[in-house]
């Protein structure tokens, strides 16, 4: 994998500062590597469906967020990544104090970036895989933008 | 299709009390038929990405949430439903004041009802269909509980 | 939808003569329109999986070559088309004499035509949907070859 | 993971035997281990799309063999498995003289076990990763049959 990008984490920092929705629900992007991301969620009340677990909806949003910056750290600065699909596999519910998302890119392109994400809940000392994601990560070019 | 539970929309009714993720995010699901429900979400700042786009994280929960209650108006009273897997293809950028969007249940099976939903904006006169998903949402029975 | 190419059918036949696969199975893609095609299989032995139904990776087949052909229809001429992902939901058993798919362009984009399918199996007068499919088809430019 | 059927290997060879479809493409599933399984194919002309890469149908088909059965080996002997639905993204072109899929479960469930399958391809000594997959293979109880 290739990062045109010398700049990109100061880049992503840039556009955190502007994520409006991963503020308002509470996740902090905290590993910002070339190709992968990390971050951190403390689950409230707020964050829960009706049975009391973390909502699937949440948990698609944070694999969303650590998949698309870890693609934006691989294209040039003048380039930007929108989520063209996203597949999210739900395997235990989301319960205890914490929530943890990994993104990563698997395979890099010109156009699309194949990425994964993991979510794991964190309750007490057990870690537990509660969700994985693939998506499409598309780069959008200058020109697009003009068009 | 076949609803077991003749009073699901009350039932529908008091999970969404419950839904406190939903209600962080400000989503109101309006309309709840046998096998659809429909929802409205007025968009703000708090809503946004980087961009001043609706967060595809907020799409794929409102997605998840019209679809898995359309899952739940047909399952007997005492069965759950929870999001097995979905996929999200995201179309055009939200924007505009509001979203509307709309999940229904496409094949209803014992353990897995198979759903779509869709998310549309509504930008001042201009309706776009701005997501679409696929979604497989399986039934708990009361002995999965007991395990 | 927009077809860049008028002469589409004629360079989609083209395609269709080296689709060596899609002989192989004994698929034929009859009807090639503007954003959407469809074909026949007949149902033998040689597509059974293990309890005689249609094998799903059969099944996926069709909605590939459905699918990825409707996008083909809208691309300028020097322009090809690529499956980037796919997605099939699988309804009900596939039995019968014959497999009817179709595809579709849900959404033309410059560089990513999200398409849809539908298989249907033919059972005596019977009609019944067995499958599903949501797919990325993304569009290679002459520019991409050169690379 | 749990196998409940400790002659899984003898059953699932059994299926084989009778997975006309894998015998027409041509795939041989060479290794059955308890939670995964791995095959191969000579590629051959009638493989090929119309660029003479390897069909993306043939490729989901692979994944859906390899996936499914590392399910079946671990659901009780009169317990069956079917493909709810599966998702494969395309990395790059097959090309070469082989392909070699492998199938694993990541999380078992009573009803639904979550796979995910790669395909790489030989081109003479370079091995490529061209395909991943993920699924949602749905356990058939005896019950079902029945109904």
């Amino acid at each position: 994998m290739q990062a045109y990008n010398p700049d990109f984490k100061a880049l992503v920092e840039k556009y955190l500062d502007r994520q409006h929705f991963m503020k308002h629900i509470g996740f902090t992007l905290d590993v910002i590597e070339v190709g992968r991301t990390e971050g951190w969620l403390t689950l409230e009340k707020k964050h829960q469906q009706q049975k009391g677990f973390a909502h699937g909806g949440l948990i698609a949003t944070l694999a969303d967020i650590t998949a698309g910056f870890a693609a934006y750290t691989l294209v040039p600065a003048d380039h930007n990544v929108v989520t063209g699909e996203i597949k999210v596999s739900y395997f235990s519910p989301g319960i205890g104090q914490k929530l943890h998302a990994k993104g990563w890119v698997v395979k890099q392109g010109r156009k699309i970036n194949f990425c994964e994400a993991e979510v794991w809940s964190i309750d007490d000392d057990q870690r537990t895989l509660i969700a994985k994601a693939t998506t499409s990560m598309v780069t959008v070019f200058p020109e697009d933008i003009k068009r």
